[in-house]
Parts: C-alpha cells; sequence; structure tokens
C-alpha cells in the first residue's frame, strides 16, 4: 500500500508577462501558480530567455491567455508532495555571472539553500537543485525514450497549453481566478512554473545560470541538429539558413564535428538577382552542399535549402518549427537523385541525456555559449526583448527574473 | 603522343523493336547500328526483361523515335576502335539456361568465342565477355564514383536519348537511314545495342543470363534501397508500397538483413474505408512503420507511404521514378517529428561495385531471384510483355533475343 501523502505546498502568488492578445505586448499581471501535483516540480526562475518559437506561437490565435517562455534556467526547485515552503524564505537569487567575466573560484554558490522535503513520485531532483526545465519529455521508458534513435518520448507528446499528465493548469489570474495557459510544459515569463518531473534536467548548481538557460532549447538545437541528427563529417560544407542563435548554433555543433567555422555568409537581399541556391551552387564547384540546415521554420527556406543541396548525398535538415499545418514541396525529380530530407525537433537531443554533457562541453571550452548572449535585462523590459529578437537585432537576451538590474547587470 | 587508330568496325544491320509514336505498339523494324566509338562497347544482346520506366517513358511525347529497353544481359562484347566483325561470324547463342534447371556443370559454355581486337580506350571488358549494361554509369573517377556515399556519376550524369559523352546516336532506320534515339545509355530492345564503358558490368560467363537481365535494373534497385541506402535494422517493421518486382526485391533485401519475410499484404481497395497509412499505424501497435518504401512512382503514394512512417525516427525510402517533374507535398510538422526522406535510383547501388556482389550472392542463394521470372517469350512477342506488365500480370519477362522459341523457353 502507497504511503499515504498529504501535500501542504501552498499556492504562491507572483508575477508573469501574461499574453492576453495575440501579437500584443504582454502584461504583466499578479498570477496564482497552484503546487504541484504528483510527478510535477515547482520551479522559481532565476532568468529565462526568448527563442522564435515563442514569438510563433504569441502570433496564432486561439493560444491566450497563455504564459508563455520554454528557454530558462531555475535556480531552486520546489517538489511535488509534501513541499510546503513561502517563498518568502527563499533565499536571495544569488549574483548573476556576466558572460564576459570567467567564473572565479571565488563566486557564491548558486544554490539556494533551504529546508525542503521530497514527495512521492519524485526522487531525481531536490528542493534547491538548479534545474533546466525543457519542453521536450524523457520519461526514460518508453520506446522512444529506450531507443538512440528518437528524441521525442512517445509516453508523453507535447501538449501545448497545459500540464501533461492531466491537461489541466496550475496558472490562473489573482484578480479573477481565470485559468491562464500553459506553454509547451514550461511557461517561464513567470517568477515560478510548475513543470513534469519528465521535463525537468538537473545541473550542477555551481555552473553558471544564463548558459543554462541558453542550453534549455536553442542553442541545444542547433548543436543537436549539426552533431546528432546529420552527423556532418570532417571537410563537409555545410549551408545553414537563418543565422539566429539556433543557425550559429548548427555552425558550432558543426565545428565541434570537423573543427571548422563559418567560411561564407550570403545576404539572401544581395545575390545581384540570383537565388540563394545559385550562390551556393557556385560557391561548392557547382554540386551543392553536403549538409543544408534550415533554421526559420519558413516552407520557402526549406524549398531553397534542399535546392541547394548536392546530387547524391545532400542532407537536409529541418530545424524551424513551423507555426501552422504548412506542407513543403520536394520535386520528386530531386529527391531521387540520392538527396534525403529530414526533421527533427530539438537538434535530436534527449534532455536529460545530452544537456549535462553539453554543459559539460561548455566547461571544456568545446562549446562556445557566450558569443550568443547579446543582451541582458530584468522581467519588466520583456516586451523590449520581444521587439529585439522580432527585429533580428538580439540572438538572446537574458531576461534576469527580479533584481538583475540592482546586481549590474544590463 | 597517342596510337593512332583505324577503327574497322562496321555497322550492322539487325532487328529492333522501334518505339514509334508515344504508348502505342512498338514496331519491329531493320535498324542500322553502327560501330562503337572510343570508350564504347558494341554487345548482341542475348535476353532483356522491361523494367516500369520502360512503360513511363514510352507513355511520354518526345521521346520518339526510341529503341527503349535497359534491363538486359549481353552473350559477348564487340569493342570500340579497331574491332571489325560480321555478325554472321559470330557463333551461336548459347541455350538459355531455364530458371528451374540447376546450371549443370557440362553445360556449354556461355562463352562466344572469336577473334577480336580491343580499341585503345577500353580495356575492361574484352569481345566475348558476358556484360550487363546499366542505366547507371560509373566512371570511378569523379567525386561521385570515389564516395561510398554516392551512386550517381556526376562525370556522366544520364542523357535520355543518346551517347553519354558526345550526345549522338549509333542508331538509324535501315530504310532512311533517319536516326532513332538511345534510352537511358542501354536501349536494348534491340539485337545489337552500343554502350559506353562506364555503363558496362562484367560478369562471370557462366552466370545465368535472364538472373544477369534481372541485376541490370530492378531487382537491384529493390534489394539496394533496402540494404545500402535504408540500412533496415534487424527488427525493424518495414511496409513496401507497391508489390511489383522492385517491392518484392525491397522485401528480398529487407530479409537479407535481417532474416524475415512478408507478414501483411494490404490491398488499397480493400481496407474497409480506411486509408493505407491507418492500416499500418494498426498492424504496428500505433506507431507506423519504421521503414516505408515507395516503389510505384505516385506522388500521391509517396505521401501516404510518409504518412506510415513512425515518429521519431521512421524513414520513407522514395524508389519509384515519376514521370514528371511533380512535387511530393511533405507536412512540415511530420517531418518535424523526427521523420525523414530519402530518394535514390538504382537503389544506391554501385554497378561495377555491387552487380557483382549481387551475383554471387545469389549463388550463395542468400538472394533469391527465380521468383521473379513469371513469364519468358521471344522478342517478337514483346508487345505481348508490354501489355503484362501494364495490366500487372507480369513481374519480369525474360525476352529471349532469337531462337528461344526453338530452345523450348516459353
Ligand atoms: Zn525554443
Ligand atoms: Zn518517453
Ligand atoms: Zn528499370
Ligand atoms: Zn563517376
Amino acid at each position: 500500500m502507497e504511503q499515504e501523502q498529504t501535500n501542504t505546498a501552498k499556492p504562491i502568488r507572483c508575477r508573469a508577462a501574461v499574453s492576453r492578445v495575440a501579437g500584443q505586448p504582454l502584461v504583466m499581471e499578479e498570477v496564482e501558480v497552484a503546487p504541484p501535483r504528483d510527478h510535477e516540480v515547482r520551479i522559481k526562475i532565476t532568468c529565462t530567455s526568448i527563442c522564435h518559437t515563442d514569438i510563433t506561437f504569441w502570433r496564432l490565435e486561439g493560444m491566450h491567455p497563455s504564459i508563455f517562455g520554454h528557454e530558462a534556467v531555475g535556480g531552486g526547485a520546489m517538489l511535488g508532495q509534501g513541499v510546503a515552503l513561502d517563498p518568502a524564505t527563499w533565499g536571495h537569487r544569488p549574483h548573476p555571472v556576466h558572460p564576459s567575466s570567467p567564473l572565479l573560484p571565488g563566486t557564491p554558490s548558486l544554490r539556494i539553500r533551504m529546508v525542503e522535503s521530497v514527495g512521492e513520485h519524485v526522487r531525481e531532483v531536490a528542493v534547491g537543485d538548479m534545474v533546466v526545465p525543457v519542453f521536450a519529455a524523457q520519461c526514460s521508458e518508453c520506446p522512444d525514450c529506450l531507443s538512440t534513435r528518437s528524441n521525442l518520448c512517445s509516453r508523453f507528446p507535447n501538449i501545448p497549453g497545459s500540464m501533461p499528465r492531466d491537461g489541466t493548469t496550475r496558472f490562473s489570474f489573482a484578480s479573477t481566478g481565470e485559468p491562464i495557459r500553459h506553454f509547451i510544459s514550461v511557461s517561464s515569463f513567470v517568477e515560478y512554473t510548475v513543470v513534469d518531473i519528465t521535463h525537468i534536467v538537473k545541473l550542477d548548481a555551481s555552473f553558471p545560470q544564463e548558459m543554462a538557460c541558453l542550453l534549455s532549447c536553442g542553442v541545444s538545437t542547433g548543436v543537436g541538429a549539426a552533431w546528432k541528427v546529420a552527423e556532418v563529417e570532417p571537410g563537409s560544407s555545410v549551408a545553414v539558413f537563418g543565422l539566429g542563435a539556433v543557425g550559429l548554433a548548427v555552425a558550432q555543433g558543426a565545428r565541434m564535428r570537423k573543427r571548422m567555422g563559418i567560411t561564407d555568409f550570403i545576404n539572401p537581399n544581395d545575390t545581384d538577382g540570383k537565388t540563394v541556391s545559385e550562390v551556393i551552387k557556385e560557391l561548392t564547384g557547382g554540386s551543392g552542399a553536403d549538409y543544408c540546415f534550415e533554421c526559420i521554420g519558413s516552407t520557402s527556406v526549406m524549398a531553397e535549402a534542399f535546392k541547394s543541396s548536392r546530387m547524391g548525398w545532400g542532407k537536409t535538415i529541418l530545424i524551424g518549427v513551423v507555426g501552422n499545418m504548412a506542407t513543403i514541396g520536394i520535386p520528386s525529380y530531386d529527391i531521387l537523385q540520392g538527396r534525403s530530407v529530414m526533421g527533427s525537433l530539438f537538434g535530436g537531443i534527449k534532455p536529460k541525456d545530452d544537456i549535462p554533457m553539453l554543459a559539460q562541453k561548455y566547461l571544456d571550452k568545446e562549446l562556445e555559449l557566450e558569443e550568443f548572449i547579446t543582451h541582458q535585462m530584468g522581467f519588466d523590459e520583456i516586451n523590449r526583448a520581444f521587439e529585439l529578437l522580432v527585429q533580428g537585432k538580439s540572438l538572446r537576451c537574458i531576461i534576469w527574473m527580479d533584481d538583475a538590474k540592482e546586481n549590474g547587470v544590463k
């Protein structure tokens, strides 16, 4: 017989940047975050960043009101069942480490220390752990999780607007009680969020938080696509369509495999009337690129990437998420010439297995992360961070959840 | 300085089944076959068979007059430059070996013995060799031929209607001198044909000719697609769309890798209103097949094959040649779920490397070929062989070029 438990965790009232209307600025609101249920973890978000998928869904109708955000890190975890914590008793958030400063040996511990208790079904993390919530699940038990060939948990397929196990929400407006939608099992534009344990990756608490944040989606997607999905071979030609954070991360992943960097940039608006695929064919001696990565999520760019791929063995790797049910048109004659098209979510990364390994590669200086952080700001400025990304002026903007400004981060 | 040569080979007059009008019966005509030029081989066809690609191009406008046929074997080769042979002096065509009779040790040699001289640039085969002409080239020097990843020679891409090096034709009508088009570098519905040495594979003269004929296109394509392109893994689920010769050969190739046979047949006209992909998902516990092969050349079947493939790692392998520039529509959401689509010509087979190896697998009883031969007939009956294939009543019909009937083959 299972041990009886009383879930003594209480709802938390805190601030969230709520999306109320498609494409309109987020509104800072007081929300209530319910306690975690079985197999769930409540996390205090330390910092978050914005990914193009947030923008894509923010613009879609039928997704509101919603708390978006899925690149984040939590400085401490509040665990399902039996956890009774008042956020007022939480320790101070540690000073963020500025990307340009090396981690000094004397940096205060990033671990938030506090009394905690662990619920019946959550054993993988403990209160105070540093965790990365990830939109992709890893249950470690289903055929997909057990296979090395898939990174898409088939037991917990992603439910866009609610918790994965019971389809309910943990968010409501403090003023009215009206429920608020989750976003792809994460929802990080809020001070506290609730995440299923299958979507949680634990990292060592000494790991720099903003770098952990980067690893939770875009950068890992790009690195993984080059390294795990395409398995780029040394000496190959690689064309990356869309040089945002994901595209630059593809270049990093390719470099990890072949120790090469980017050699040519093509501005599609400056090609003397040639198509991008024509320019790529010229740059590759007429043949086309061995690997073409689409990191934008545009079906017309996907078609152009495919056209740029080499006869005989050219691989086109689709990473960019298209916000609707659009179809990619592939000329049958061209694909029969030995070409292939493959898609992946999250770059083939299995969250719990691969994110800690990428974190180690960062510490070993095999993976460069600093270059992705172009901006940092406080939670209040999140709409400005949205604008920067929409306008293509930022790669990743780290949004610190509370006293970032006081700590001199800008 | 290159040695000066006099090409003393003479034109040959012989019978061809010429396609004069798209989709209309072939017409038996007397044609003139010019001598082989540098790097070319003139072959006496022993037997040929019909592949769906012949049907596809036979129906297309703008391809006529043409000598189709690209699955064949030649009992002897006449080599470029310096060959002077009168076909009347050729030895008797050896008795064809009936597929049901084992090759007896006492079987007369299949080699046609005669005086021959070898031209300057053809060293790979000698007059009298048994050779298989193949629509795909292998020059063994270009980046594609040198790579294990491609089987599409980039030095000699296929030119549908003429010789690959100079774009001219070796065929003309004996009556008028009007030129006749070649077909994908082979043209085997004729007693003698001229083939570039890059399109020639030599087999041991003791190998059964009708089995060699099968290996020159369809069967090798299917076996190669499962074995070299998809790299089907043991224990995988494999769905084959289109159970003609190519589709059955896919099943053979999959079996070679995983020692399993076909377990279920789905008749698309008898699925209780379900789509084929729905039935396949039911048969695979809801998930879809690990490997889906399209062997028909229909873009709608290609889409259905893709739909039948498993999330996470499902591969759709396109083999069927589409006769026009049609586009395959792939839903972006589905491909991003870890699926991939790959196309290949000739099943990734490198002719000179892989056909002799498949021939050996036949001799070692690892590859079953007898089952593909459903009919045999004489050259005069070629239009009946076309009808049988069009109506789906035959897999492969072996067409013996001359005295097949006298030798009791039916
Ligand atoms: Zn993302
Ligand atoms: Zn799973
Ligand atoms: Zn064929
Ligand atoms: Zn070549």
